[in-house]
């Protein structure tokens, strides 16, 4: 079975780093083998999901056994290449940038940013972490030169699609997107968005916005 | 048919602010009418997927004619409450959490953060948009005085649970959360995950690690 199948659908990939932070903890507490229930209450789904998601991948667990913790989480980190390290481009040095910069965990993760770009003039020539901030027009140069694939995008939602056309121009593959907007990138270039306005809606669902005078047209009273 | 209805699964849900966000950038281009596979494409779902979802809510498109973008955007806004304005405590003012407490798209969809939280010593009392910054301690007091039901955790992962714990006993029912680590809720609790190093890894599977010496076994020679 290839490990790059292309039946395996994407939802399973994205919940797989779920699975190896779950994974990792579990080793740190000692838990040398968990069942898919377990493991499911960890993660926030139900067992079957989880058999059904590792079945992709082949036999892991025993009927009645459980799956062996560190084995699956080896699997895990291999089928996702975490050993691996990636160079990363960060597009975008404000507030937010700044924090991805600073921010420890990509590096412990495998992922150290390289390279920095704005096009803001206040901000170029300067430094965060040892590294210049370089003008967006130098991304077909830099990247390139850097061999980056990865990116990571924390420009205004006005700016993301000329940043990612350049960056995908250049070479970048995987996107991580930071700018409130749906961008769009040709079939072999992945791209995830993270847009806390979006995730806060898709809660805001599920509560009763006034208990008082409860009212589906959009006003309240406060 | 019931709003909240409990068979619309939740990545149906979670769809829905995309769909508001990518429908107003088409009212703001002037597009009146979008069919579903012009709108899938947008949001990079298939055409299929934008009817099987929108189903659930009723009647919003005529056959051939594809869909009313304004009738459509003011349905969504409405299932998903946006005209509400939510009042938000942050916990965690690092790097982070700051440029989350200056991050204007908040406000703009209706999410405004009024309390700020943090452990370390150096931030208490100080001040952020005008904001004091209070003790994890002062969480039962102040969130339900302001009547907070939205919380964004901006912590270390060591200290997720203990502050959404927290969050959760002061009246907290939707929680977004930064920290790298799946926290536990009870079920009547909403919460997201917005985790950088897991959506990378998750478009890190689909790229060749090393083209030169691809390996399985986490190892890379660079």
């Amino acid at each position: 079975m290839s490990i790059n199948d292309p039946e395996i659908p994407d939802i399973v990939i994205r919940r797989l780093p779920i699975y190896a932070q779950t994974l990792t903890y579990l080793t740190g507490e000692g838990v040398t083998t968990v069942s898919s229930s377990e493991l499911g209450a960890r993660i926030g789904v139900t067992a079957a999901q989880i058999r059904r998601d590792l079945s992709y991948f082949g036999e892991f667990g025993k009927q009645g056994k459980g799956y062996n913790v560190q084995f699956l989480l080896n699997q895990v980190r291999d089928i996702l290449h975490l050993g691996h390290s990636w160079g990363v481009a960060l597009v975008g040095v404000g507030l937010l940038g700044k924090a991805i910069v600073h921010y420890t965990g990509f590096k412990d993760k495998g992922f150290e940013i390289k390279a920095l770009f704005d096009s803001d003039t206040r901000k170029l020539g300067g430094e965060e972490m040892g590294m210049t901030v370089n003008h967006f027009s130098k991304i077909p140069e830099i990247i390139p030169e850097l061999g980056l694939n990865v990116a990571i995008v924390a420009v205004p939602a006005h700016s993301a699609q000329e940043v990612v056309d350049l960056l995908i121009k250049a070479g970048v593959k995987a996107i991580l997107n930071y700018a409130p907007i749906t961008v769009q990138v040709p079939a072999d270039v992945r791209i995830r968005s993270l847009d806390p306005v979006a995730a806060l809606q898709s809660m805001t669902y599920y509560l009763n916005p006034d208990p008082k005078a409860r009212s589906r047209n959009g006003k309240h009273s406060k």
